[in-house]
């Protein structure tokens, strides 16, 4: 294929990469915080509206896989650009299964708001801030290409672990002081579950970030699974 | 960059790239086996191996990304081999996540054999083998570019997802009858997740596989959200 592209074009094409990417991420993270009000202000309206809002998401990641192609098509990028490309076709992989992360809290959120409230849910809300907060940081790391940031993001998933564990402790002691508590308690224990899932999207994320800019691969050397 | 590459060359490559999926599916196929090994068993030092072995499956997916990264380098492949390039990038994703939920059953196992066990686990070892089976025919799909059976693989799917529905609502049952049966309980409905979700990888691998082939995007018009 003859290079007919000029760094102009290219330099446009990278930039709707980048602006389609944040455009998904901030889709993602508002179905994260939405699912999220759904459950605490028992809105199933709201949960409707994040389950039909999935198809944008969906609808992105199909547009920016084949952006991807295109620019690797046409472009035929080497060294640094080339491990951009590959990065963000993996990257939205990760925002895809966020936004179904949420999808699935919406559901569960909408069978929950069909029976009285289990409990406060205190740390819930507190463990979609900061997983939605990793997605975003995540992200914009990969945008700027900023490693420190994508760094913060690798250190800051175990704050999540820690709250996820805290919730999980907590769910099992309303298990056992009442059994009538058990069906609700998982649905909320899936819910947490999932969250801590989204902080680990984003934890791969920030892992492929400092792979492309630093052009070594840091995923493995650290474990990721973890003790729950 | 100059097209310095042959026919024969790139063949090579993409027999390379070939061989080493299918090495990481068996390997992460022999990972659930014995992960579900380590649990009905109550095979400990099985489960350490499982865990101590995922560092194979993690050199193989930062190999398989730098051959795919070589060859988008060097050959610059156009239409179908494009989208078999891209899409190899994409797997080899879903087949490392794959080896860490094998890695979590093996951790979770160990747990569970520090104490009496909770039933017979009659449909979890059931469930792992339908996972690894659809892990399987999704990569054999992938490698043969068979769009029939990587559409096996999405109709295979809702046999797992009802597994998973009756091993929860027994699970749930036991969980009712007895407060002491809480914790054991819980643990193995993660199980029956981890292996759920194993499924539904082999599924995005699926998808890939029919768009890889056909050119044409069918991840969304169904809904991989599950009402579990």
């Amino acid at each position: 294929m003859p290079a007919t592209h000029t760094d102009k074009a290219f330099e446009q094409d990278l930039r709707d990469l980048r602006e389609k990417l944040l455009a998904m991420g901030a889709k993602v993270e508002n179905l994260i915080a939405q699912s999220m009000k759904a459950l605490t202000e028992r809105d199933s309206p709201l949960a409707e509206k994040v389950v039909a809002a999935d198809k944008d998401v969906n609808r992105l990641e199909v547009e920016i896989d084949e952006l991807c192609r295109r620019i690797l098509a046409l472009r035929q990028p080497a060294a640094s650009d080339l491990r951009l490309i590959t990065t963000a076709l993996k990257i939205v992989t990760d925002l895809e299964r966020i936004g179904d992360l949420a999808v699935n809290i919406a559901e569960r959120s909408m069978d929950l708001n069909q029976v009285p409230p289990l409990a406060p849910y205190v740390d819930t809300p507190r463990l979609a801030e900061l997983a939605q907060q990793q997605v975003k940081k995540a992200l914009d790391a990969f945008v700027s290409g900023d490693v420190a940031k994508a760094e913060e993001v690798l250190q800051g998933d175990d704050l999540l672990d820690a709250l996820f564990l805290k919730i999980f402790n907590e769910l099992l002691a309303y298990m056992m002081e009442d059994s009538k508590n058990i069906r609700r308690a998982t649905a909320l224990m899936f819910i947490a579950k999932h969250l801590e899932r989204i902080g680990d999207h984003a934890m791969n994320v920030a892992e492929m970030v400092v792979y492309m800019v630093r052009g070594k691969d840091i995923r493995h050397p650290r474990s990721r699974n973890l003790p729950e």
